[in-house]
C-alpha cells in the first residue's frame, strides 16, 4: 500500500473517469480474450493469463485511449479533427477511432515506423506527416501540422483521456480472472502501466505492478530508481513501441503504484517473442514479448503466482520479423 | 441431399462413433475458439466463421483422430504402442496422445518435414524414423518399422477412428454458430473433409461442404471430376500438409458429401496467409490459407452466406515462412 501523494496541479484521471471511458468506448473496442497456456506456465512456474489486446481493434490496445478521447469531445471541437504523434499504434488507433466518429486525424510518425503500420493508419483515413524516429524531431515537426491544422491534440500517453481508457484493459482483466496475484505490462511512455496502476490502486491494490522494459531503451527503469524522469532522445530496440520516455502524468502513476521495473536484452526479447508465436500461435509485437522474457528472467519474482501478462499489440511488419537474418 | 451408396466391405465410421469419439477425447482436447474478423468479411462478401484449430493441443485438429484412435485401444494393444506415418500434425498429434497413455509411439516422417514438427514429436516423446518426401518411400520404410515394433498402426485419415475423431471438429463448429450455410477445409488425404462429411449429412445435410485445395497438389480435384482416386507420388506446394492422396475410406465421404473442390495457385495461398497473419493475429499453416484464397478466388460461390472454415493447424516454421526470399 502506498501513501497518497500530491499530484501538484497535474489533471489526473480517476476511478470515475475508467468508469465513463468503458461505457463511452465500448461500442467500438472488443473485450478481447484472456488466453492461456499449459506450455508457459511450466516454463515459468507461474500461471499466466495473456491478455490479448493483439486481436483489439486497429490491432493494439492504444485504441481504448484514443478512441475515449476522440468520443469526448464536443462537435465543436471535433470538427477540425485529432492530431498526435506516435511511434505506431497510437496512430492508428487514433485514425480507427476518428473514423469512426467521421472526422479528420492527422499524425506525425517517424520515418523508420513499420510499413504496416503507416499502410493501416492510411486505411483508416489518417494523414501521415513523416519526422525523423528522435523525439525531437517528432515534436518539431508536430508541432507545425498541429498549428496548421487546429486538430485537438491527443498525447498517445500524457493525457488523462487516454490513461482511462488504457485502464480499461485491466479492467476487463480483473473481470475475467479470479485471484491475480499481479500484472505486467511493457512500459514504454507509460500510457498502459499508468492504465493499470490506476484500476488496480482503486479496485486491488494488493495486487503487484510490473513494468517490463528493454535494457536498450531502459529510461523508465533508472527514472524509477532515480526518483524522476530520465529522457533519453532515441534510443533503439526491436520493441519499436517502447522508445518513448515517461512524462509526467504517467510518471505519477509509475512513481507511486509500480511494484518493480524489469528490464530484457534484446535477445531475450526475441526468443520470448518467437517463442510465443511458436506455442501459442498468436501474432504479436516485440514490445509484448518483453513482460514474458523478464518473467522468464526472473522465476523467483513470480513463481507460484497468477499472472496476468498484457499483450499490447499484434500489428508486426511479416516482411522484418525480429529472427530474419 | 445425396442418394444413399452402397460401402461395399469398408469399415466406415457412423454418427454413434462421432459421439462416442467426442466423450472420449474431451478430457485431452480443447473446444477451440470460432475467430471472426469484419476485415475477411468486407473483403469476401461473406460471413466467415474460422474454427481456430491452430489453438488445439499439439496445435492440429488431427490430435482429435489421433487421441480418438489411442483411448480407444485395448490396454493389451495399446502396451505395444501406436506407429504411423505422417507429413507432420498427425505424428505430433499421435506422439501426444500416447503421451497422454503413457504408451510408446513410432513415427515416420519425410526428411524435408519443418524442423518445428520434428522437435514437436521428439518433445511430446515420440519415436522418429526419417523417409524420403514421396508416397513411395514412406510406406516402405513404415512397413519395417510396423513390423518391427508390433505397434498399433493410426493411419492419418484412411482409419474410421480418425474419421470420426476429425468429426468433432465440425460438430462443435455447428454447435458454436448458427445458420451456417456451408463449411470449407483443406484437402490432402480427406481426413477432416471426411469428418465434415461424416457430421453434416447426419445433422445438417443441407449445408453445403467445400474443399479447397493447392493447384499444385489437386488430385483430389482430379479425383472428384474423374469419379475414382487419382493418386500423384510426390507434388511440390507449400502447404506441406495437403500433399498425400485420397484412400478409399475418405474418398467415399468425398464422392459422396462434397458440394464442390476448389483450387488456389501458391501464390494466392501465400497471400492469404500472409493476409489472415496481419489482419487476425494468428498463426497459421499455409495448408490453413488454401480455404481463403479460394474464397476470395470465387466469390460468388460465397457472397451473402455464412461459411465455416476449419483452420487446421498452427504447427509453422517460423524460420521458413513462405513470403521470406
Amino acid at each position: 500500500m502506498k501513501d497518497a501523494v500530491s499530484t501538484g496541479d497535474l489533471d489526473l484521471p480517476g476511478w470515475d473517469d475508467v468508469i465513463a471511458a468503458h461505457a463511452r468506448i465500448a461500442p467500438y473496442i472488443h473485450r478481447t480474450p484472456v488466453l492461456t497456456s499449459r506450455f508457459m506456465n511450466e516454463l515459468t512456474g507461474a500461471e499466466l493469463f495473456f491478455k490479448s489486446e493483439n486481436f483489439q481493434k486497429a490491432g493494439a490496445f492504444k485504441v481504448r485511449g484514443a478512441t475515449n478521447a476522440v468520443f469526448g469531445l464536443t462537435d465543436e471541437v471535433a470538427e477540425k479533427g485529432v492530431a498526435t504523434h506516435s511511434s505506431g499504434n497510437h496512430a492508428l488507433s487514433l485514425s480507427y477511432a476518428a473514423g469512426q466518429r467521421g472526422i479528420p486525424c492527422h499524425v506525425v510518425m517517424p520515418s523508420t515506423a513499420p510499413e504496416a503500420k503507416k499502410a493501416a493508419v492510411r486505411g483508416y483515413g489518417g494523414t501521415i506527416t513523416e519526422c525523423e524516429p528522435s523525439t525531437t524531431s517528432r515534436e518539431a515537426v508536430f508541432a507545425e501540422v498541429h498549428a496548421r491544422t487546429g486538430a485537438d491534440f491527443v498525447h498517445p500517453y500524457n493525457d488523462p483521456r487516454v490513461i482511462a481508457g488504457q485502464a480499461t484493459c485491466s479492467r476487463e482483466l480483473m473481470e475475467q480472472v479470479e485471484g491475480l496475484d499481479a500484472v505486467i505490462a511493457p512500459i514504454g511512455g507509460g500510457g498502459m502501466i499508468s492504465g493499470c496502476c490506476l484500476t488496480l490502486s482503486n479496485i486491488a491494490p494488493n495486487v503487484e505492478i510490473y513494468a517490463a522494459e528493454p535494457e536498450q531503451a531502459d529510461d523508465a527503469y533508472r527514472s524509477f530508481k532515480a526518483g524522476h524522469i530520465i529522457a533519453d532522445d532515441a534510443p533503439v530496440t526491436i520493441a519499436d513501441g517502447l522508445k518513448v520516455p515517461l512524462k509526467e502524468r504517467t510518471w505519477h502513476f509509475v512513481s507511486n503504484y509500480v511494484t518493480d521495473i524489469l528490464t530484457a536484452s534484446e535477445e531475450e526479447i526475441i526468443d520470448a517473442m518467437k517463442l510465443t508465436w511458436q506455442r501459442m500461435k498468436i501474432v504479436m509485437e516485440p514490445s509484448c514479448a518483453v513482460p514474458l522474457a523478464t518473467i522468464i528472467k526472473n522465476p523467483d519474482i513470480f513463481r507460484g503466482k497468477r499472472v496476468g501478462v498484457i499483450v499490447t499489440g499484434g500489428n508486426v511488419d511479416l516482411d522484418k520479423l525480429p529472427w530474419m537474418s
